[in-house]
């Protein structure tokens, strides 16, 4: 296809998804839960079909030489299929977040008002190669009653039109109109480019993959869009820590996941407790393999410590290394998070009840917690249900995005005749 | 100043405002309300300097061939300034959103996980004319614990810096940054594309002006921006109607104002009660000046109508004129508001209740209304307490954005010693 061609055709998509996502936002939620148990029934009946689409996938990334790390993500497992299955029926089964109405009051004139929980509307979603986003990105956004325009990788292309095929199926069975779920079936790059110039009828874009991707999205879209970028998180120790608990935190924060955004990244320990503490947790990141680079005070401590620059103060290594510093006190702490930090998920272990509450409102993160791992940052955890990934954004969604993310609110106002005076 | 010197000077701005806005945010609610009451008293007490400043404006404005209208918005009177210092004692009476968590829950995990409303942390401020924007946004920045850089009109410099000084002095007085508040000096037309550019350090832009300044600004933001554009209102009048109440909503929310955003610009009738409204209604909007521009059935009604184009349909008039259209039903009216409407505000006068549970549903604008005029859309009806602006936006505010919408809300999780597993 020539640009053009893209364009009008990614104009189309567009165009057909601002009109389903107007059937969407007045679907009850009885259609919208039996076409989410509906697709996952269907993959489940087409197992078999999708993983030899699957399997094309496979065999083109072997040719073009793709990364053991990179195939695998693409793999479609038996469990990886049964587990989109399961997740589409979990998102069946959690409360409708649409038409909730909340702060109803009358106001002097004698006029009610209130707002409103309604869908965005029109979602693009941008992603890399994982299939199985396309299942779970289309079954929030259909249950928040919006529709989608899902873009995955060039590289899981017929992985994700099967999936396509098995929500238009389920679509279909509950009623709903199939254009609430497309997904873009050109593997062309200028449709990204193209995607993300229809502000007339998209209203967010949803990126997920690696930073260079998001930063590219960002840049070009006339669109909204809802991002994660960096994960740099922190926990510091307080000198009036429970020191059981901040090894016990600290080396789940950084040991239990590596590659994930809410692994702890860099270590604050209060001067009062480093001889104490940081021996212990030396000992304990060794034997996991983390290699650590601290400051000269840290160095002093610890033995097999590199000596950390000011870039591994801004690191996100998404992997077995830590930083880890020495601070004179709280304030020191929040500063250094303050300035390196990437406002994702940022942890105090203390006993002291005002530093605590200090920390909690001076720490601007989109996560802030007491006594608890980073890695508790995550929509299951929190209770959403389930996540289309963790915005670090400030305005409209932060932190883990779910149902309630992929909705806005508008205001309702009920009289009876009022007028201005 | 060079382009480069605007550039630095900005930025100089955007990093103290950063700064100040970490202060600003721990800032307890007495001292906000005591800065906000000073500066009240400081624009009182120098009303007659702000005064000659406000001249030099006027007499350059002069000068240069403003309009009326324009030098009128300039003018700041003795009311001006009353109302003005009376606007900050009334944010001064307003709850702080600042701190309050909501939904605290226990999670399995045992972590307890809420969320904490907190500022967004630096807001700029571009606007035209009327110098009353500085005080009032000024204000809210303040109270909703964010850092404010002001960018006003050139027209209005001199005001602009005597207000600020009022500012200054009164945040001196209540021990909070002079650097909260911040307005540009220059009126170099670069120090807004500067102040675009300062992503690092501004969190959002809030432009107030017209529609080319507002879409001047998107363009260029790397920011995000919380924007109003259009308001093209419709009252849609449905055969169920009581006509007694439809006339006055209608007449209302044409007449009651014409120049402003939630002011009706397109009524739409059911055909059924077109015959007996419509010329009632001709007869009031006659009286107020209104013209109307109608479709062939509204022009066949009612005599002194010009036939309405398709372009009428979409036009904001913000003036006397009037597009009216006879439609079949409900759906065909909701159909008219989603092509042609801006989704700002939207009326519907029925005693039917499943239609106006329709309506209120399936029109996807940021205020819908059954039984009230257009006219109430606006922050100070609606109890926000006062507003800086209306959203015409979908992500994060919505409609009238008072203190709730300067803020954003973060995770909060309290442990005591939780780890995943």
């Amino acid at each position: 296809m020539s640009v053009n061609d893209i364009r009008a055709y990614v104009e189309t998509l567009a165009r057909q998804a601002r009109e389903a996502s107007r059937v969407m936002a007045r679907a009850d939620t009885g259609s919208k839960d039996t076409a989410l148990r509906a697709i996952a029934a269907a993959i489940e009946e087409r197992r078999e079909s999708i993983q030899a689409k699957n399997q094309r996938d496979l065999a083109a990334g072997r040719q073009r030489g793709l990364s053991d790390a990179l195939l695998d993500r693409l793999t479609l497992t038996d469990a990886r299929i049964a587990a989109m299955a399961e997740g589409l029926r979990q998102i069946a089964a959690l409360p409708d977040p649409v038409g909730e109405i909340t702060d109803l009051k009358f106001r002097p004139s004698g006029i009610q008002v209130g707002r409103m929980r309604v869908p965005l509307g029109v979602i693009g979603i941008i992603y890399e190669s994982r299939p199985n986003v396309t299942v779970d990105a289309a079954g929030l956004c259909l249950k928040a009653g919006n529709a989608c325009i899902l873009r995955g990788g060039s590289e899981a292309i017929h992985s994700n039109q099967a999936l396509a095929a098995c929500i238009r199926a389920g679509l279909e069975r509950a009623g709903l109109p199939e254009t609430a779920v497309q997904v873009v079936e050109t593997t062309d790059r200028a449709a990204v480019g193209a995607l993300l110039q229809m502000d007339r009828y998209v209203d967010v874009i949803v990126p997920r993959g690696g930073k260079g991707l998001i930063e590219r999205i960002v840049a070009e879209s006339r669109i909204p869009v809802i991002k994660h970028l960096d994960g740099v998180c922190h926990v510091y120790i307080d000198d009036r820590a429970d020191l059981d608990k901040a090894v016990r935190i600290a080396v789940n924060a950084k040991t239990q996941r590596f590659g994930v955004c809410n692994a702890m990244e860099t270590l604050l320990v209060h001067e009062a407790v480093a001889d104490r503490v940081l021996p212990r947790l030396a000992q304990e990141f060794r034997r996991a393999g983390v290699e650590l680079r601290g400051c000269e005070r840290t160095c002093a401590i610890v033995g097999d410590c590199k000596p950390a620059t000011e870039e591994d103060w801004y690191a996100e290594y998404l992997g077995p290394v830590l930083a880890v510093r020495v601070v004179d006190h709280l304030d020191m702490a929040i500063d250094h998070i303050a300035r390196y930090g990437s406002a994702h998920t940022d942890a105090i272990v203390t006993e002291d009840y005002t530093r605590a509450r200090r920390f909690l409102r001076e720490v601007d993160s989109s996560s802030v917690m007491v006594n608890a791992s980073t890695r508790f940052a995550d929509g299951f955890e929190y209770g959403l249900g389930a996540e289309i990934g963790i915005s670090t954004d400030k305005l409209h969604a932060r932190g883990p995005v779910g149902l309630e993310g992929l909705t806005t609110q508008k205001f309702v106002v009920l009289g009876d005749g009022q007028i201005r005076t």
